[in-house]
């Protein structure tokens, strides 16, 4: 379409983000020709601020100074459990269920020789070296089920020496799911995870 | 939940888009968080360009200079028709089903006296005025049905001499559409719009 390219320029960007088709990018910048000049450069440098987004020194989620709001948190910190996860949005998800106290820890992937991940790459040997300094003694690795997320397990469980509780997040049916429409290996886990009554 | 601020303000910011709740404006603002600072500068000079945008001098249409594209192409400036429409999206619209190949004009909105808006707030004396320069014959007013897009219709052939003809665009049934889940109103449109084969 013949369109300005000022346009078609937030068009091309607004497009880029996940879930943001043609369509969709272009009544978003339509709707933004409306906005004052004001709005579009809160809008832009709101954006242009990402790029001085801090990563936590401790747990590497996002902060704005040095630590994030939960490794400042003091009745947090005191906290003898470490949480594993693989990313921010997992380590989110567990924050917004709100039945977990403990601190977090984030790796940044899971390992997986053939992408050339090993443990350098997430940095494992740091979150061994926070639970000596930290005096962990539980660890919850909440790392999604496949392969490399098995492996990485498997691998950190190694690592640590027996006195340290290591436990991975319990796989099986959705709350709300139905058998009729879960996976065969969903069930498979489901049986395998079975809880005495 | 506990973000940085930094986070929070591109999540409020795109959360003022049109179609993006919380969730997608924190999945989208994620997404950026690994978009390196070029790239965010970029988008963030973009949107802050929409500011410098103008409108056409002759039809209202968005366009990098004083006149858009179809109003600086040679075959569509010597068009003796104009497509009268409400808006930029209505405007797209029409140009998207590749049909009409004369001239257009936005009105921006429609007459509307509870709300103030009046012949003068959308500049129909310059519709009008442009007529007459442009030595124009036929004018297709594609406004949106409504009692205000009536009377719009309406007001606008009331002002114009006999010798401009003033067609309405058609109403009835959309392609693809079934009469059994179609409005009674859009039938009764359709029943007056019938056609003598």
């Amino acid at each position: 379409m013949d369109l300005p390219e000022r346009l078609l320029k937030v068009v091309r960007q607004f497009g880029r983000l996940p879930g943001v088709g043609e369509k969709t990018a272009l009544r978003q910048s339509l709707i933004m020709t409306k906005w004052n000049k004001e709005d579009l450069v809160n809008f832009a440098e709101a954006v242009k601020g990402l790029a001085e987004l801090n990563h936590c020194k401790k747990c590497g989620m996002f902060c704005d100074d040095k630590l994030c709001k939960i490794c400042m948190d003091h009745n947090r910190v005191s906290s003898k459990t470490i949480c594993v996860v693989e990313s921010v949005t997992d380590y989110l998800a567990i924050e917004r269920s709100g039945n977990f106290r403990g601190k977090f820890h984030i790796l940044f992937g899971v390992l997986n020789p053939l992408m050339g991940i090993g443990p350098d790459e997430l940095k494992l040997d740091y979150l061994f070296s926070r639970i000596q300094d930290e005096e962990v003694e539980e660890l919850i690795l909440a790392v999604n089920p496949s392969v490399e997320g098995d492996a990485t397990c498997a691998y950190i469980k190694q690592m640590l020496p027996e006195t340290i509780s290591v436990d991975r997040i319990g796989f099986g049916i959705p709350m709300g799911g139905s058998l009729e429409y879960v996976d065969s290996l969903t069930i498979t886990k489901a049986l395998e995870n079975r809880r005495h009554l």
